[in-house]
Order: C-alpha cells, then sequence, then structure tokens
C-alpha cells in the first residue's frame, strides 16, 4: 500500500535490493516531492515572497532545487547563508530572520551581500544600523501562540507600541524600516491565528500610518500545519482566512505578504526508515509494553519532546493485531522516550529486527540530530 | 578571583593573550582536573570497581587520561567501544551497559572482546545469549527516581522477581548470570535513594540464595550530584549510606561492588565561555528582561530541559547592580530557553559582547550538541 505521504520513489527505495544492506535508522527525501509541495504551495496562498526556512531541512539538494523554483530563503546563521550561496541563491533573496546575531555575523552577512534583516529589540535594532547601514529591516511582534504544537513564543517579539517605535526610529537610524513580522507558532493547528496576528499587524499599520509611514512588507512567519498522526486544516482554510483577515485589517492598503514555510516543504516528502531494536513487556513503572527503536529523540526525533509532534508510524507486520505501546530511542537517556501517553498501538507480534517507517519526517529531524549522544551517529539522508 | 570549579589552568587558559581570538561558544577542560576528582571519587568511596559512563564526556583525551588511571568503560555503543579501545582500554574493562542492543552490535562487541553486557528484559538476554555465548551478564532492576534531577526510570529495569528469574534463566543459557544493576538517576540529591536500591538489590540476592545461587557483582551506576547552583550532599555522606546499605542489605554475603561515575569524574573540570549576543527588556509575554547567548538547549546545554540542571554562572560585570534576567539561546526555536523561572540574577549593565561562563559544564555538553541546528556548529572543547 503507498500512502499519500509517501511516494512511488521512496516505496521503490525502501523496497529495492539493496534496502537490506542499508543500516537503519535513515532519512529518504523525495527531491521531487518537496518541489510538487512547495509549488503547491505557492499556488494556494495570497502571498507573494516565499523564504523557506532553511532550518527545517538544510541539506544541499533541498536548498539547490529550491534555487531552480525561484524561493527565497529564510536563514538563521551565518553556515546558513552560506549554505544557501553555496547552492546559487542571490543574496538578495535571503532573508537574516534571526532576531538575535552577534555584531560579527550582521557584518559578514553584509559583506555577503544580505540586505534584509529581523529585529525585535532596540539592542538588535542599534546593532544592524551600525554594521549594516542602510539596509531593510523587519520587527516581529510578539503573538499567542496557542493551538501550536511546537510553539515559539516566549523569547522573541515586542509588542504592537513597541514595533511601532522602533520601526520610526529605525529610520532615523538610516534603515528601511518597512517590514513587520509575526509567528504564529509552529505546527499551528487553529487557523484563527492567522487571523488574530493579521488584525495585530493591522493595529501596528494603523499606528504607523498616524505618523504617515506605510507598512509596505508583512512577513507571516510559518506555521502551517502538516498531518501527522491527526487531520488539519487544508492550505485552502488557512488561505481564505489569511485574505480575509488581511482585507479587515488592512483594508485597501494591504501591505506585500511574505511567508517562510519549512516544515510544510519538507516534512511529507520524507520517511525514516528504522528498526525495532527490542520489546520487552514491563512488570514495573505503570508497566505495560515498550517497543524500542534504533531512533530517538537525540538522533532525529527531537520534536517528540513532551509528545509534541506525534508521527504515524508504519510497520512491516501490520496485519496484526495490535497493542497499546510505549516508544522510545536506543540510549541510556530516560529522557529518549518518544510516546508514553498517546496511546499507540503496535503489532503484536512485533519484535527485534522488524522495520518501523516514520512518516512525514523530512522537517526538522536531521538537523536536530546530537553529534553522536551515546556515539549514535547523527541521522543519514538519502537524497532521490 | 579563582572558583573552587575553576582551577589555575583554566583561568589561565581564558584570560590569556589569545582568548580574544577564540570565537566562542566552547568548552574547556582541565586533564588533570579530570583525573584528581577520578581518584579523589575511587578513594573515597567503599566501591572495587569504577567504569566511567563515556556518554558524560567522550572525548579522546579525557578516555586516554583515565585509561591510564586504570578506570574501566561504560559503554553505550560500538562507537563508543571503538573509542575506549582507541584510547587504550583493555576490552576487559568495558562493560556494555546499555540494555537495549541491536544483535549486530552484541556480536561487533563480542569480537572486539567486550564480555560484560547488560540486560533488563527477556529478549534482550536471549539476544546476547545467542550472539555472545558464554559471556557475563547483569541484569538491571527499575528502581524510583525521585530526587533525581535528570531521571532515567521509566523505560529501563525489570521487577526484582523478574530479575531474579532472569538470572536464573541466564545460566540455563549458558551464560553467566551472576550481576546486578540499578540506577538511582543522574544527580540523584536524596542520598536515601541508595540505600533503598541496595536493599531491593538485598531482595533479588535473597531470592537467588533460596535456589543456591550468588549475587557476585553488583553495579551500582552512576548519579552521584556535583554542586551545580545549589549544595549537594558530599562523597563522605553518601559513602556512609553506601557502607550501610550493604551492611544492612546483604550483611556477611556483599557482593562485589562496581559504579558508573561520569557527571562527577568530568562536569567540575570544565567551563563553558560564552558571549552575550543581546539583552531585551520585553514588555511581552510576561515582561522581564532576557539575556541571550552564543550558546543554548541546541549546542551544548541540553539538560536545562524543563530548568533541569541550573549552571552556576560568572559574567564580567559580576560587581555591578544585579537583576532578574530570563537566559535563552541563539536559534530561533521557542525551546531554546535556558531559564525563565529559575529567577537567575544577571548584572545590569550586562550587554552584547560580555561574557558569561558556565561552571561545572564538562560533563553532558559537547555529545548532546546538535550536528548544526539552525546552522550553529557543535561545541569545541579545548583539553589543556
Amino acid at each position: 500500500m503507498i500512502d499519500f505521504q509517501s511516494t512511488k520513489k521512496i516505496e521503490a527505495f525502501l523496497a529495492d535490493a539493496g534496502a537490506g544492506d542499508r543500516p537503519t535508522p535513515y532519512l529518504v527525501l523525495d527531491m521531487e516531492s518537496v518541489a510538487v509541495r512547495f509549488e503547491r504551495m505557492r499556488d494556494a496562498l495570497p502571498i507573494s515572497d516565499f523564504y523557506y526556512a532553511v532550518k527545517a531541512n538544510p541539506g544541499a539538494p533541498v536548498l539547490r532545487r529550491l534555487v531552480g523554483l525561484g524561493a527565497g530563503f529564510d536563514v538563521a546563521s551565518i553556515p546558513e547563508i552560506e549554505a544557501c550561496l553555496a547552492a546559487g541563491a542571490a543574496p538578495n533573496k535571503l532573508s537574516y530572520g534571526n532576531t538575535i546575531k552577534k555584531e560579527t555575523d550582521i557584518a559578514q552577512a553584509r559583506r555577503l551581500g544580505v540586505d534584509l534583516f529581523a529585529f525585535d529589540s532596540a539592542a538588535e535594532l542599534a546593532k544592524i544600523a551600525k554594521l549594516a547601514p542602510g539596509a531593510k529591516v523587519f520587527c516581529r511582534i510578539a503573538q499567542d501562540n496557542e493551538g501550536a504544537r511546537w510553539p515559539l513564543a516566549g523569547k522573541f517579539g515586542c509588542s504592537e507600541v513597541e514595533a511601532a517605535e522602533l520601526l520610526l526610529s529605525a529610520s532615523s537610524q538610516g534603515l528601511q524600516g518597512t517590514g513587520l513580522s509575526f509567528h504564529v507558532g509552529s505546527q499551528q493547528l487553529d487557523s484563527a491565528r492567522w487571523s488574530d496576528a493579521l488584525h495585530a499587524a493591522g493595529r501596528v499599520s494603523t499606528r504607523l500610518r498616524a505618523q504617515g509611514r506605510t507598512i509596505e512588507w508583512l512577513n507571516m512567519g510559518g506555521g502551517f500545519p502538516v498531518e501527522y498522526r491527526d487531520p488539519v486544516s487544508g492550505l485552502d482554510e488557512i488561505a481564505t482566512v489569511i485574505e480575509k483577515g488581511v482585507s479587515s485589517a488592512f483594508g485597501a492598503s494591504a501591505p506585500r505578504l511574505a511567508f517562510e514555510p519549512g516544515r510544510i516543504v519538507v516534512a511529507e516528502a520524507g520517511i525514516i526508515r528504522s528498526t525495532v531494536v527490542l520489546t520487552a513487556d514491563r512488570d514495573t513503572n505503570g508497566g505495560g509494553r515498550w517497543v524500542y527503536l534504533d531512533i530517538g529523540r537525540f538522533s532525529g526525533l527531537a520534536e517528540t519532546l513532551d509528545e509534541a509532534i506525534c508521527y504515524r508510524l508504519r510497520t512491516n507486520k501490520d496485519g496484526s493485531a495490535k497493542l497499546i505501546s510505549k516508544i522510545a530511542g536506543p540510549t541510556c537517556d530516560g529522557q529518549d522516550i518518544l510516546y508514553e501517553r498517546r496511546h499507540y498501538k503496535l503489532p503484536a507480534d512485533l519484535q527485534a529486527g522488524d522495520i518501523v517507517d516514520i512518516f512525514a519526517s523530512g522537517a526538522y529531524t536531521t538537523s536536530y540530530s546530537t553529534v553522536g549522544f551515546n556515539g549514535f551517529a547523527p541521522l543519514v539522508t538519502y537524497y532521490i
């Protein structure tokens, strides 16, 4: 059975004659699927500029493919900038979206040709003014992330009042302060959050208009949800929320819209193949059946923290009767547990050596791997 | 001021003429201090065998130094075994302590000369019997980890009844089933836990004696606490608890005692030097002052998860008036927050470019680094 989150190419790769010789765990990523997903999203949304969030999967083949499709890139550090340039991206397609940057990194980004920088504090704005004079800047406002499976609130963003003040200050410091941004949180399940955020941005715009200034560019961050174990809102539904929100919040003076897709571009283009290392029926710690895989929290599945992201799993024994199972990784760390409370059911006859495929795992897996906790190597990727 | 958790060598390294040219963050580890701490611990405890927990810091200079001191090594994977052998360890000084092992890894360990294996389930025992016939094995019993700042319970350990059954079964499968182990949890603050665990081990021993068998070897895991921000029980206090516990639980038939120290050997021998990237007074998300460092959850400080490990910090402005500060790392990830609720106080005049030294950070930092989340490189170590 080929799942809608897999592709013929991935299934052929997993089934080919050499599959048994490839050590697990590994991620296989279908580059055609990355391209299709990027284009589908770009077609569906009423947004002009797309900056792929490199952190979601910084693999060179991914970057090269997206360069070919005309994507821009949201980068968090100098190594990410260098990776995009090496993949052929023009510097003016890069947005240095991290609001926490060293002075030396701002200067280096400028030398590399980057001209678009995020900030959310007076101190960061002053650094950019000093080291990248004349650059375009955008201010990130804080946004309630309720509904997001991987919230990004707390450490980021200023208030609407402060945003307006800082954008005015940006101009007086010689910068082009015409942009605003927000982020509703990663894997956002409540589409109403986009509406709330657009209205907050609209209020900042109103404040600035009273000073004779305009928001020309609104970066809506990322957050579009991917279907893991449970259904999520589709692109069309969120597109409608965004259209209505922009119209209601900005009226006739709508800014140009930008978006930083990451998860939605790469997650469903990839599958991690893992192997069962051990199964045990425990009579301790509440008991129950445990299934231990050769991948865990520290070698790629970081987003299972607090059981936040619930991947769909497929085994080579899916026809068998199933048992509720606790699922853990292979390290000696007590934190290396994937799911204890989510009532995952796995085949009762699953045992060491069996296969567990982890769906929609192309995003936020490889780059989150540790360099070698417990000696386990970082996650390997096959780009096909 | 030289702190008791620093050394003259570390302070000289941090102050030398080239210090300003070394990019931060980095860990500096004093190898003499590693040796002193290992020997002090070995002298203080009524324990015969010490297996350094390689996962705490797998750096080759650390392993070589401990080989020279006669240490054994607790290893979790084939790469850790290979690292110990490369550092000069004899295979019979290695304990393959991971209870979750692939069949291929057991076979490979055996080929490399390893002869001591942990298990905590029937399926794992069967794998060892098949692939390392005749090996010495020890069974891990589950243990309440209350009091531990980094608990290891839940995914590990069987009951006392099952342990006795499995050890009997080990012999009938041709293995030398004469060992038992437990782990009270890492950074254990309550020394009574060792007493509880010893009594649990004693009860397993009693069960086995009724079958004419003896526990010859008891591996007490690790868990000895390091002084981070708050005081902890000293070695002497815990040594006394252990002596009393062994006497009370085993009487005249005490087994040979082993220990797997990790944190207590390397933590206090190292300091991470980091730089402030940004400070901001926030008027959102509850407000307050935020200090952003160039190291965070994903580049070495994984144990700040849930604010579990509270490192002591030193800045270059410690004489100044202080403010309660929230402390975060440099990535775009909302999880990359070190301390929000722990009421850390940092100098009010701390700003971008200032120094923050993180004490007792030689354990569970480098190997927990991601390969490059957000493009940030893994933590660099200077061994001095």
